[in-house]
């Protein structure tokens, strides 16, 4: 029997923290010590023996780890005192996820606190396995990048894309995407028989963090033209993906190479030819489902989905976790 | 053709504003001047050429009435200086309709500041027609009691109710009814797929004035007993009523005493035998739908329903309105 | 290690067989054999290697016991062919629960073709243990009698209702519990953003069988007066109990009695005072909760929520399952 | 005061033909004679004084013009005959969209039965006014061609487009789209929560349809890509196109190329800059709202929002009617 890490969650209480710490709670080898809401402090964290507590009433030299599902800007901090403190991060938010602190102005609009963090390794295990081994910080990303790569992955890594054509990215989420705290847009009654687009073009933030993941696997492809949308669903997340190949490759040759890149991994799913992939292939899930449709020979069209508290957040901060620390990489995931 | 009257909305951005300002627009005898939303001021005015206008930038003397759609607290002082100033006023709150100072205070927590104001007629034309009738002030009544009085009053006005027993209540509410500003309890992640009674037994505020008006009606009766539950829909609400009759009365002659009671009622449909009232039935309309299940030869089931923003809160202002004014009853109504 | 029990699913393809087959799946002493539906035949059966087999494509030899997910009329028939061939039985339709052939023709309208078989006990661990422990064939009660009963038992038990006077439920039931064949009743369009009541009064098949479950605890008690209600939820479901205490007692206590009877209960949660049972405590879970709230002394309300589709269906049937074959009652529940 | 045209709707019972008939309840010059549904004859037509009457209880003598709101196949049958019989056509259906027999047999599958009335003028007014004045048989477009071509249509009528380049359409549609008739996959339970695609690439039906119209007005255009989805609303249909300027065109220029192509039209609206159309700014109504992005220079995204029953289906068809017989073009739709 492996010993136990012991864990602490800040942010325990927003959608990705209740379902990070449901899934710990069940992990063989964590033990969860405290979950941080300064929000909810004192009442139960469902599926443990705690109670919330406030940010001054955990002490890091309690834990082993810890997972920060916090807003951008807060959690860069608590990181840092945490690496300061001598323990091991994984961050859920943004702040370690760019590579670079003009990059993280740009998107984000005000200084990195810490740039020297940002060698943080990008935490999507299908990607980037080799570089998340054993390591001590690492920047687990969320919905938006986590469908709309691993979507795009095996055409990316094997320069199928036709360079310099934008890659187009129609894509919908669970109105849990937007956080817990009560806004208008989130009013049952705003979404409630509704559809929305939100930050369409290149004005969402994510569309900064994709590209630069895009790149690091093809420097030649095109802009990303991504439009994400409201869905009137609790949860779940899907990318449309549009894109144009490379001559000598063909659409209808792209089911073979999804399923010969994923056959390996537990946590993708490709699914048959004419399927398609849907909300319900992955919602309360930690994997994601992968359908394709080739329209011409030069045009592929990839529905990409995955639970955007799940594969999208928590799910994929635990699969981080299981290989940070040598643990079989779907420990509680399946 | 008759001459316009000059109306001004407070509240007129929350839901039953809204749909208050969608009927008066439509209104052939109304001349809107003003729309106040502090939150909203300067933007559009949906299915009007107005902008929402702060409080303090509207006067009081370029109007003839007044709706106002406000919390309870803020109304009263409106309605008070509306009526020092000459101008009409039609209440959607329930600062005008208690009966009482004490009750008011037992109820909400507070003392009214202006118990002389108390002596409104209650703004249910189907039960208190000759009282609106040319008044200068009327307090309309909200979703839950309008749509439980509206399911009880033949019986209680013919005296068909068993004395002393309990007339019991299992209410349902969409989720437009708890007000536009965001809280928890409205988030479309905890109302999505969930369903939820608040405030049940007799601790909701409404309890203390649907007791008053059957009591006016017949004060034999025994407790309410009132749960009201949140339905994960924007609008519509239901009032499913269990009632014992009295010594005389089967439950099978009452189809018949409903459908006399309101036979001339343009906005009341007694539904035919064995029908049921559903949400669907007055869901953007100003009416309200029953129907009657005799279960027992004494007991009764009574299924009555209303669009809260509606019947339960905006139609009826109209309505009162057009009563006050002499209009006919259901000019844009129906 | 115990050794498995050799099991097959009749009607696995229909709302509460797809969850049956998934807790099947991870029960660790099953060895899940077949799957029917003749709807699905061939294709793959989800949390399985299975394909759906055609009723006449199995055999009852090579199982120890079936579970029928069957609609009333043909459960009957295939739990007959199973006793026979000494293959244990749970059955899921009503065809089992009513004691006597009399009841039987009276609720669903033709004869019962085995009235032999209605010695089975009554499938609801929670009252009825003693009597499933080790038996060959159990009726397992469906959603809106577990839910009732549930709510109703330590009332009933300890002889806390008055007697004669009625016992009033209003329930709601999300729309897996009306079955996966199409039907006008359960198309999207009809049930988004509506709330209907149906089959009211005491026209509901399941009055017959709750008012035989309650008056074997408690004879004195009077009428059951119910209404089912359609919710515009995929699944969960909630009565809404209003019962009257005999002298003696009073609303107040109730709390303890509960919270006493239910103290060894792992799957059925009784809420703190002033809690509110909700669909969102028991979704997806195997377990019911219960709310009580005091109105008056005389006067008690209770909400009882389960998921349909567990503990009000597939849930139960495994419960009892682990009854009959001695495994740890909560054995792939919890 | 105008002459009543007399009228028969065929279909009336489908969701096209509930939203047609109220319409057409309202609209001061028509006299509704007769609404065909074999399914719910007898029952009463809502909206109306009518009761659903049988195919072969009314007469053709009785109208001068009808409405087909059939399934394709059995709608030509019927317009050939009120054509023979001298009554004035409106389809609804695809019968009579196609241009040739040979496209009509590539898309359904079988023969036209009356290729002599493919000459049917296309009946989208912003686009074909002109030909569908005082004409007496038209072919209403749906709503996925509708809200595709309404978004389209500037850049196609000025040769904005960059030739050869695919137009991507990720479309979204609420499940009235799909019909009446209960299917598995309009059940509740199966779209609750739930996002799919389907029918994508160039395998849906109207791909032949709306490239035949975008074709007529710029031929020199790619290919379409359209991948369709099921939203889990009632109601609303949206457009997402993403599409490609030619030379000599940048993306910024479009907002003043849609508002001044769309200046006089009562029935589009053009959003203004920033703003995104949403199904909320049209569902109940009869319009379209247009929303538009520039993504790069190069790259334009447009959101085209209709409601499918009414802009892309039953007020669309009135709005022909009015049309054809001289009435004012958004008599009874604004």
């Amino acid at each position: 029997m492996e010993q136990s890490v012991r864990v602490g969650v800040y942010g325990a209480s927003g959608y990705a923290g209740l379902d990070l710490v449901e899934i710990l709670a069940r992990h063989p080898y964590v033990d969860l010590k405290f979950a941080v809401s300064n929000t909810y402090a004192g009442q139960a964290v469902p599926h443990t023996n705690l109670t919330y507590a406030k940010t001054d009433a955990v002490a890091l030299a309690d834990v082993d780890l810890v997972f920060l599902a916090l807003p951008h800007g807060v959690s860069a901090q608590v990181a840092h005192e945490a690496v300061e403190a001598g323990v091991a991060v994984i961050d859920l938010s943004a702040d370690l996820r760019l590579d670079t602190a003009e990059s993280y102005q740009e998107w984000y609009g005000h200084e990195h606190p810490y740039p020297e963090m940002l060698d943080a390794p990008y935490g999507l295990p299908e990607i980037h396995r080799a570089s998340i081994l054993g390591k001590r910080v690492v920047a687990a990303p969320g919905c938006y990048p986590t469908t709309t790569l691993l979507g795009l992955y095996p055409l990316l890594k094997h320069g199928w894309l036709k360079s310099s054509r934008p890659i187009i990215v129609d894509a919908k989420s669970g109105v849990s995407g937007a956080g817990r705290e009560p806004k208008p847009t989130t009013h049952f009654v705003e979404v409630f028989g509704n559809f929305s687009p939100y930050n369409p073009g290149r004005s969402h933030r994510h569309v900064g963090e994709i590209e630069q993941e895009i790149h690091k696997l093809d420097d030649s492809v095109g802009t990303l033209i991504f439009t994400p949308h409201l869905l009137p669903v609790d949860r779940g997340l899907m990318a449309s993906i549009y894109v144009e190949l490379s001559e000598g490759h063909t659409s209808d040759q792209a089911q073979e190479l999804y399923e010969e890149t994923y056959s390996q991994e537990p946590l993708v799913d490709v699914l048959p030819p004419k399927a398609q992939a849907t909300l319900r292939h992955v919602v309360r899930t930690n994997g994601a489902a992968i359908s394709l449709t080739p329209v011409t020979p030069e045009y592929l069209h990839i529905t990409s989905v995955t639970d955007n508290l799940r594969k999208g957040a928590s799910g994929q901060a635990v699969q981080c976790f299981n290989l940070m620390f040598g643990f079989p990489e779907t420990t509680a995931l399946i």
